[in-house]
C-alpha cells in the first residue's frame, strides 16, 4: 500500500481557516457576532475577513510576518482570528491590562509588523510606541557598545499601526492613518484566501502572562489550533448554534480556542467590552446565551451583582448557561450559588502552552446520585484529557516514573499531543526546560486518582516544603476557601529558620455590611481553624488580611508578589527574635510597597 | 518561528488508538463492550486488545499485513479494530453476506496473513479456502500460459486461519487449530502497542460492495480513520458516556468509525448477531440505548414487528434514541412512524471512499417550527459537511464548475479532506479515475440549495436521460414512495427507441391482509398517480411489482439487476411492435432468473 500518494483531495492541512469558509457555506444568514447594536452572519464575517486579509496583504504582510492586537472582545478581535492567518501571517493578541512597558517588549520580541490598537488602548498603545522610539533613538547614538550581548534591544522597525474605532458609534480618535473598517472596506471581496499548505506553519503567538520573568512567546501551529478546537467542543459537549457570550479575553489562549470552535459550530459570539455583570446579565437574556468561558473571579461578579444589575436567567424550558472555567477549582459554596443562579459549571486545567484546557472535569452520570458537598470535591478536580491530547501522564518529580494512581501520590504532570505549543518564540533555554523525553513539562505538579481523574495540587514553585515534608498549598487553600467568611485565600513559602519553609497564607475576606467585632476574622481564630482541620505542619504560621489579593491581567493570584511579602514576615520575625522591636511595622511597610508597585503593573 | 521543531511532545500521529488507551486510563471500570452475558470494562478491553496483538506478532505479523474477518457485531470484531493496529497491521473486515467465490477473491486480492472466521461462517470460509486452493492448484499445473496477464490469479500462501467461538456458549466448531479466546489468553498483557510514526499510514482495508465489477479495496490510513471518527461524533452531536446499538455492520466503513468513536466518548457498545426486531427492542430497553446507526431497511423492521417483538421505548424523562442512517432518504410516512416509536432520526451520506458519511444534515432549531412534512422534506435532504471534511462542491459534469446554489442545477458531488481514503489498493486505474483536480469524484449527482444544504439528485449512472432531458431517479421514486401502497420503489433507465431511455418503475407493496381485489394496485393505477404528479416524461412507462427488490448485503438496492431487467422488457417491446406476441412472459421469465441469481449471491 505504499504507493497510495497523498493529493489535494485526500490530505489537506488542518487549519481553522476551513470553519470558517464552512459556516459561511453551511449556515451563511445565521447570526456570526453579534455586538450591541451590530450583527453580522457568516457570510459577511466571511467576506469581511477576506477583505481584511487582502488589505494586509496590500500592505506587504508576508507569510509569517506577526499582526498584533490590542483591543477588548469586539468583533474586529473576532475577525482577526481569521482575518490575519488568511492573509498567511500570524496573530500576536496582546493582554490589553498589561502596561506600556509590557506592551513595547511584546512588540519588540515579536517583531510586529502591523499594530491593531482599540480607541480605548490609543494612549496606553502610543506610550509604548514612543518607549519603541525612544530605545531605538538610544540605540543610534552609539549606545550598542554598553549593552552589546542583549539582542532584545537592538533596533527594529516600528509596526504600522491601524485604529479599531468603535463598531456602533465611532469616536474619530486615531493613532496613524488607518483605520480598521476603512481596511475592511477598501478589501478586495474576491480575495483567495492563502492556502495553507503546511499545517505545521504557525497561526498565533500568545505571550504567557509570566509573573516571575520576561513574556515568553508561545507559538502554536494551524495543527494545533484545529486539534486543540475539536477537543475543547467536544470536551464541553458544545452542540451546534451555541450562543457564546465573551467573558474569557480573545487574548488569553484566543479565547481558549473557541474564536475558532464558535465557527466550526455554526454558532454566534456574543461580544462584550468589560465583564460588568449588568452587561453580563443583560447579553445573557437578550441574546439567549447557552455558553460562556470564565476566570472564577467572574463567578464573584456574578454573585456580588446587586439586584438592579442582575436578570433572572432561570427560564422554563431553558438549560442552564454553560460555564467552562479554569484556574483555581471554585469551592463547593461557590459552585453551589453560582449553579443556583442557573449556571452549570464545568471545570478544567490548562495553560498557554497546550492552547489552552489540556484536562477537562468530565462530568459521569452516576456521580449525579451522591450528596452536593461529594459531587463538588469531584468537580473540582480537574479531570481527563481531551481528546486530542495523545496522553496525560503524573511523574515523579526526581525519578520521572509515572506515579501510583492513588489520589496521593505526587509528582509533576506532562503532556503530549498536537495541541501542544510549536515551542517559545526565540527562546531555544525555554524550549530545551520545556520539552524533555518526549514530554512536555507542565511544572505543575498533581496526583492521579483511582478513577483516572487528575487533581492539581501546585505549580512545582508553589509547593512548601516544611522540615522535608511537601505541603501542597492548594490543600490549605481549598480548606481557608470553606470559611464562611474567606473570599480569597492564597498559602505560599515564607522562609523557617527552623523548617526551612512554612506556609503563610493571605486572605481577603467577603464584603459584609455587618461590622459589629464579633463579625470581623482575627489571624488566631484563622489558626484555630487551621489547626482543627488539618495536620500541625500543614498550618499557615502567619495570616495576612488584604482588601484583594494581588492578580495577574488573567485573573490568576500573583503568588510571587506574595512569596516576597512573605519574605519580609520573616525578616521581620527574625528581627523581632534578636530585637523585640516593631517588626509588624516592618511587614506593613513592605506590603504597602508591594501593592504600590502591583498598582503600577 | 521556522527553527521550532516538531517533537514527541508537540507531534504525535493523529490514530484511533489513541482512543482506546485514552479510555482505558480515563474510563477503566466503564463497561465498554457487552454482548448477551458477556460485559468488559475500558481496562478489560485494552488488555484483551493488547494480548491479542501481542498474539498476532507471534504469529509473524507485520507492519502492513492484512488482517481478514468474516465476523457479525461481536466482541472479537470489536477488538480487533484495535488489536490489529495495534500489531501495526491492517484491518480488513469482509461483508458476511458475500458468498465464498466473492470472499476467496478479497482473499486473494488483500492478500490476507490471517483471517478470523465466527463459527457461523465457518462453512462460508471453508468453501473460500478450498477454492483459493483450486486455484492454486491450477497455476501449479502450469495452466499460468493459459492467462498469463491476469495478477490476480497467481499462487499465493493461503492465510492462516482462527476461529472465533461464540463467548457466551462456545460451540467447539473449529477451521484447523487456532481460537480467538485462546490467543487473547495467551497473549502477553504487557505487550507495549506498535507505536504509529507515521499518520499515513494505512490502517484499514474495506471492499466497496460494487454491483457491477470486481469489488475495489478502499484503504484508509490512521490519520483518516482518526479525523473521521471525531466528525461524526461531532455532527451527530454524541455526547459522553452514549451506550451505542451495533444495528449497523461493523464490517460496513468500519461501522461508520463508531467502533473507534465509542472508546473516543467512553462509551458502550452492545453487540448484536443479527438485526432481529425482537433483538434490537430487548436490547434497547435491557441496556438503556442511546444511539445506532442503521440503513433504512431497518426501519421497516422496526415498523413491521410483531406486538411480541416489541418493547416500550418511550419512557419519561428518556430522549429518544438516535438514529443515524444513511442512503436513499426516507420517506416522510417512514419518518413519522419510525419517531413515533421513540427514535429520532438524522440522516446522512457517505460512501465507504470518504470512510462512512461525508455529509450530515445538521438540523437547525428553527425548521422546528415548519409544518410536520416539511420537516420530513428538510431531513430528507443529505446536508452540510462534516467538520473534518475541508471542501464539498457540486460540479457541472462536463465544465466541472460549480453549480449555482439554486437546489436545481445538478452536478456531480465531489470532495476533498483528510477523511477520503488513501486510494484503492492495487488498482491505479480506479484511483486516477476517482482523484483528479484536487477533488475526490463521488459519481453522485446533487444540488445545492440556497442554504448550503446538498441533496443528492442520482448516482451518476442512475440518472435517465429521455429525449435530452435528465430525469432523477431518485425525484420519481420520492413520489412513489408517498402512495400509500407502497413500500419500496426503484426507478431505472429503460432504452427506449424513440426517447434513448426511459423511467421503468419497480415496486414492492405493503403487506396487507385485506387481500381483497379494490386493495390491489395496477401499473396503470401507478402511471396515473405518475401523470397526476410529476412532468409528462418523467412518468415511467413500465411498472413492475416484486415481493421484494434485489439488495447489495448493505441494504442498497441493486439497480444494476433492475437495469438488466428494464433491459429485457424493451425488448420484449420491441418485439411486441413486431411480432406483437406473448411479450410479457418473456420479461417475467427474466425476472425469475434474475431473482433466481441474486438469491445465489
Amino acid at each position: 500500500m505504499d504507493n497510495l500518494r497523498k493529493c489535494e483531495a485526500n490530505y489537506t492541512a488542518l487549519t481553522p481557516l476551513t470553519f470558517l469558509s464552512r459556516a459561511s457555506a453551511c449556515y451563511a444568514n445565521r447570526a456570526s457576532v453579534i455586538h450591541e447594536g451590530t450583527t453580522f452572519t457568516w457570510a459577511q464575517t466571511y467576506d469581511r475577513c477576506r477583505r481584511l486579509a487582502s488589505s494586509l496583504r496590500a500592505l506587504n504582510i508576508a507569510r509569517t510576518d506577526v499582526v498584533s492586537v490590542l483591543a477588548p472582545n469586539i468583533p474586529a478581535m473576532y475577525e482577526m482570528h481569521f482575518a490575519v492567518p488568511m492573509a498567511g501571517a500570524v496573530l500576536n493578541t496582546i493582554n490589553t491590562r498589561l502596561d506600556a512597558k509590557n506592551i513595547a517588549t511584546i512588540l519588540r520580541h515579536s517583531e510586529a509588523k502591523v499594530f491593531f490598537v482599540d480607541y480605548e488602548y490609543v494612549s496606553k498603545a502610543r506610550d509604548a510606541l514612543r518607549m519603541l522610539m525612544d530605545d531605538n533613538n538610544t540605540q543610534q547614538k552609539g549606545n550598542n557598545g554598553a549593552n552589546p550581548t542583549n539582542q532584545q534591544h537592538r533596533a527594529f522597525s516600528l509596526p504600522l499601526v491601524i485604529v479599531i474605532d468603535d463598531i456602533n458609534s465611532p469616536t474619530g480618535i486615531r493613532l496613524g492613518e488607518l483605520e480598521y473598517e476603512q481596511m475592511v472596506r477598501h478589501g478586495n471581496p474576491n480575495y483567495v484566501p492563502e492556502i495553507i499548505q503546511d499545517e505545521w506553519a504557525p497561526i498565533a503567538l500568545n505571550y504567557t502572562s509570566g509573573t516571575t520573568s520576561e513574556p515568553k512567546g508561545v507559538v502554536y501551529s494551524h495543527r494545533g489550533a484545529y486539534l486543540s478546537t475539536l477537543s475543547l467542543i467536544l470536551g464541553w459537549e458544545m452542540g451546534s448554534e451555541p450562543v457564546y457570550l465573551w467573558t474569557l479575553p480573545m487574548f488569553h489562549c484566543n479565547g481558549w480556542t473557541f474564536t475558532w470552535g464558535v465557527a466550526a459550530r455554526g454558532g454566534t459570539n456574543v461580544c462584550l467590552r468589560t465583564t460588568a455583570a449588568r452587561d453580563i446579565y443583560r447579553n445573557i437574556v437578550l441574546h439567549n446565551v447557552t455558553h460562556m468561558c470564565c476566570a472564577p473571579i467572574v463567578f464573584n461578579i456574578l454573585i456580588e451583582a446587586k439586584a438592579s444589575e442582575r436578570r433572572e436567567i432561570r427560564l422554563k424550558g431553558k438549560p442552564p448557561v454553560e460555564i467552562l472555567t479554569g484556574g483555581a477549582p471554585p469551592p463547593a459554596s461557590m459552585l453551589e450559588q453560582i449553579e443556583s443562579l442557573g449556571f452549570h459549571v464545568t471545570h478544567a486545567y490548562g495553560l498557554t502552552e497546550a492552547t489552552g484546557p489540556a484536562l477537562v472535569c468530565e462530568w459521569q452520570k452516576k456521580w449525579n446520585m451522591l450528596p452536593q458537598e461529594e459531587q463538588a470535591e469531584l468537580k473540582a478536580r480537574q479531570g481527563v484529557s481531551v481528546l486530542t491530547m495523545a496522553d496525560v501522564d503524573v511523574k515523579n518529580l526526581e525519578t520521572m516514573e509515572s506515579v501510583a494512581k492513588d489520589g496521593k501520590t505526587m509528582g509533576e504532570i506532562v503532556l503530549k499531543g498536537s495541541g501542544i505549543m510549536m515551542g517559545y518564540y526565540k527562546n531555544d533555554e525555554a524550549n530545551s526546560k520545556a520539552f524533555g523525553n518526549g514530554w512536555f513539562r507542565t511544572g505543575d505538579v498533581g496526583v492521579i486518582h483511582p478513577d483516572g481523574y487528575l487533581e492539581i495540587k501546585d505549580r512545582s514553585k508553589d509547593v512548601i516544603i516544611s522540615g522535608g515534608e511537601n505541603i501542597s498549598s492548594v490543600e490549605v487553600e481549598s480548606l481557608l476557601y470553606k470559611h464562611p467568611r474567606v473570599l480569597e485565600a492564597a498559602v505560599v513559602a515564607m522562609p523557617h529558620p527552623r523548617w526551612g519553609e512554612s506556609p503563610c497564607a493571605f486572605l481577603s475576606l467577603k464584603k459584609n455590611n455587618n461590622s459589629s467585632p464579633k463579625n470581623q476574622v482575627t489571624e488566631s481564630e484563622i489558626i484555630a481553624y487551621c489547626r482543627k482541620n488539618l495536620p500541625h505542619f500543614m498550618v499557615p504560621k502567619v495570616v495576612k488580611f488584604m482588601e484583594e489579593l494581588p492578580k495577574t491581567s488573567t485573573g490568576k493570584i500573583q503568588k510571587f508578589e506574595l512569596r516576597l511579602m512573605a519574605k519580609s514576615f520573616v525578616v521581620s520575625e527574625n528581627l523581632q527574635s534578636k530585637k523585640k522591636s516593631s517588626s509588624s511595622q516592618v511587614g506593613q511597610n513592605s506590603i504597602e510597597q508591594q501593592l504600590l508597585a502591583m498598582s503600577r503593573l
